[in-house]
């Protein structure tokens, strides 16, 4: 249990923090007491906007000693509410916005020091600057910060290649629940000394401590790049093509996305100056991205031939390669309207689920199948990130029903269902989202008596006093594990 | 405190494991109570090979309730004794070794799934049977277990392009203290449902549970592969060689390995039939190595660009690139007779340590200064992984002296100084190696109370028996932090 501060308490951060760090003025914390979603809302007793790592340090000190919640705050982007506190009004708001300086980079070593507060666009810019990417990217990049990215683990457009946040993650500087201060910030490429905390710290979502700070991998600059669209009849096709071009171009590819019939359809009705890239429509549509760096060949080459190698044999249907930049921004603006498209269209129960990657055909097929089964009339729309298993897999309402009612009424069913069915095949029903609040009961339902356990017994651990992030992703001791093993 | 195994639990363990499970025989113990280097003894009242996870589990259970203390073992090839049980003779010997299936392979997922006792030579030979590859190797590889190198983050010569073993492993099933079964076993490139607990028993050294099977990352099959010896004036140079290699051939770069005059010139003195590359010496040599998938262009081709260019520039001194498959292997051989050769040559105080990239040559030339400053007549030795920031920085003792009396006498000392250089540049001292019992002291005194605080919680939140590998990598209490910030 976790306690109001107190007046003198909040004076104290008053002082510490001054007028730019402390507010309690509703109108200040009205914009970070509701969820990116706008569907779960909160209540904080201050905004707290710390400038520096001390600073981080001696609230999270004087928030253990009074046993007060603190609930870390970035962008504040979460899809799964992790960073909406809680409806008592208790909570501290501790936003890492002001805590933006980017504070080295290095082209030598191919690393950026970046503070929490750092919005994700502003990083992939200074990386430019340099001559570097920072290769992770994702619709709300203007947003999101890099503190809640290293926290839910984000993943994106470009993990096929360079993996999901934590890969790109060389150190870390935290605040921990006591007060202390974990510098592993130094990037080493290497470092055998004991449990590692960053990945630890990395996807906990703001339960384990506060994350001030992080060194970032940083790579080479696209030199060329090169985006086709392709047709084809058969998910499965998809993955042979995938690695086909594997084989062929090493780890050139950087995006394998996939795109139904009916979401291009929704596209092109929906947002205007779309075009389909290819004369005929096909079952299944794919966006790939190849790139290499500068002086390199140009990946146009071998995707050009690897495409033509899959018509001729009827892998696939057709494809298209952009022949210009241009042509390459309108094919990813199809895929990347997929979301505001659907959002038009109506209300969907969404998901975000993984399988293994050669499971997530059988999956796309018979999972729809399944879910029109079970709930007749819906519709589901499944697209994403193919080669990394990992699709939205999202359920609309059966046309004619009012969607809102639909939702409230079937919309924990078909997400248990949809879950349950990810499960069975070895998957996971948060593969880049988290479990934050939205997601807590299914987890809790799901995970297995020693997953369960372990968890609880890290936050204990770290947490004894449970004032970090409360009420995300760890579920209570009253949620009930059912089955056998953990998955 | 854990407890000595009675005779009940004893037998009740011989009935469990069977004939070829169970042994308390001296003779079959012997091997494996001292540690790979020879340098640590310990004492077992029975060596444990169970045969399924389930026996694990329960053997894990039944020591958990006797309070006896469990030590696992893959191929004992620990470089720090983290796998050698206590003196007291107390601990049980968990082996592996009858665990060794290969439960499946899969090209189109590329993805293996190994049982702990797989060694690395035979997943490198079962990858290889269905075209693709297991991208890590060290020199241990016919003797080590999958088991091991997860439990201790094993690096290795191609760490540059793949990451360490935790990059590799894409799931893990262990057998928790409480001898619970967790399955994360599902290979899922994105899962974000609460603490990474794989990451966790990945580099944790036996010390939070027993890892029973992994499911590992395969790469595609080599195609080509081009091998080159340069030779060199400066070690800053080798840095920008590598950035420039880089740039122009994307990740082909798979090892970047540095070798100074002198350890060339004590391999082409000890080891018979290997000769020089170059014509002349360099102070420094570096041996690179690039690949391509089949089918891709020759990546000598892309290496002979960059060298050429950069010999012309002054950059390097000179360069040969491998004519065919012998002329690289014998390359190869060059490097990794480092060891045998120094071996011959007389004893070392040895160290595994990391730095910053960039920081590396400054470390390799002031480093080398400082010690051989203060300790007059030493000779320092340092080779390896440069384009990891991780170098074995090897200390010799004064020539005419004994060499075994001055590392008993003098190592301590010196490794002090070595691992304290390290870490005043950001670095590690463990780079590959792990801490293990022979790095426990330094580890303590130098780890900082935030990351000794969080080890010592998550010890004992997962283990609160204290039965797994006790007196590994986890510092008892008594061992006190100095310093104020963590390292």
């Amino acid at each position: 249990m976790t306690c109001v501060p107190d007046a003198t308490l909040l004076d104290t951060l008053a002082r510490l923090l001054g007028p730019k760090g402390f507010t309690r003025d509703p109108a200040d914390l009205a914009p970070w007491l509701t969820d990116w979603r706008g569907r779960v809302h909160g209540a904080a007793a201050a905004l707290l906007s710390p400038s520096s790592t001390a600073e981080v340090a001696e609230v999270l000190r004087l928030a253990d000693k009074h046993r007060v919640a603190i609930v870390p705050q970035g962008g504040n982007t979460s899809m799964v509410a992790g960073a909406t506190p809680p409806a008592d009004g208790a909570a501290l708001i501790l936003s890492t916005r002001r805590m933006h300086a980017i504070r080295s980079l290095s082209a030598e070593d191919n690393v950026a020091v970046a503070e929490a507060g750092v919005v994700l666009s502003d990083l992939h810019d200074a990386a430019a600057s340099i001559g570097r990417r920072f290769p992770l990217s994702l619709a709300s990049k203007g947003t999101a910060t890099i503190g809640g990215l290293i926290s839910t683990n984000a993943g994106g457009t470009q993990v096929l290649r360079f993996g999901t946040m934590r890969a790109l993650v060389l150190g870390i500087e935290a605040v921990l629940p006591s007060g202390e201060i974990f510098d592993g910030l130094s990037a080493l490429r290497k470092d055998n000394r004991g449990y590692d905390l960053r990945q630890l710290l990395a996807g906990a979502e703001g339960t384990l401590g506060v994350i001030t700070a992080a060194s970032l991998r940083l790579v080479p600059a696209i030199g060329l790049r090169a985006v086709a669209w392709v047709g084809l009849r058969e998910s499965q096709a998809a993955i042979t093509l995938l690695r086909r071009l594997e084989a062929a171009t090493g780890e050139a590819v950087e995006s394998f996305e996939i795109v139904p019939d009916e979401g291009l359809a929704l596209v092109l009705r929906h947002i205007p100056g779309t075009r389909a890239p290819l004369a005929d429509a096909h079952r299944w549509n794919l966006l790939i991205e190849a790139v290499a760096p500068a002086g390199a060949a140009d990946p146009a080459d071998s995707l050009g031939t690897v495409l033509g190698d899959a018509i001729a044999d009827g892998l696939i249907e057709d494809a298209a390669i952009a022949a210009n930049e241009a042509q390459a921004e309108s094919f990813w603006r199809l895929r990347e309207s997929m979301s505001e498209a659907e959002r038009i269209d109506g209300l969907a129960a969404k998901h975000d689920v993984s399988v293994p990657v050669s499971a997530m055909p059988a999956f796309l097929d018979e999972g729809r199948a399944a879910v029109e089964a079970r709930f007749p009339g819906t519709r589901v729309l499944a697209f994403g990130h193919l080669g990394d298993g990992n699709v939205h897999f999202n359920v609309r309402a059966p046309i004619g029903v009012d969607d809102r009612a639909w939702l409230e009424r079937d919309g924990k069913a078909v997400s248990a269902f949809v879950h349950d069915m990810a499960g069975a095949r070895g998957g996971s029903l948060s593969a880049e989202h988290g479990i934050g609040q939205t997601k807590l009961a299914d987890f809790a339902r799901t995970a297995g008596p020693a997953r369960l356990a372990a968890l609880r017994a890290i936050k204990e651990a770290l947490d004894p006093r449970g004032i970090m992030n409360p009420g995300k992703l760890v579920p209570g001791p009253r949620a009930v594990a059912q089955g056998g093993r953990s998955q």
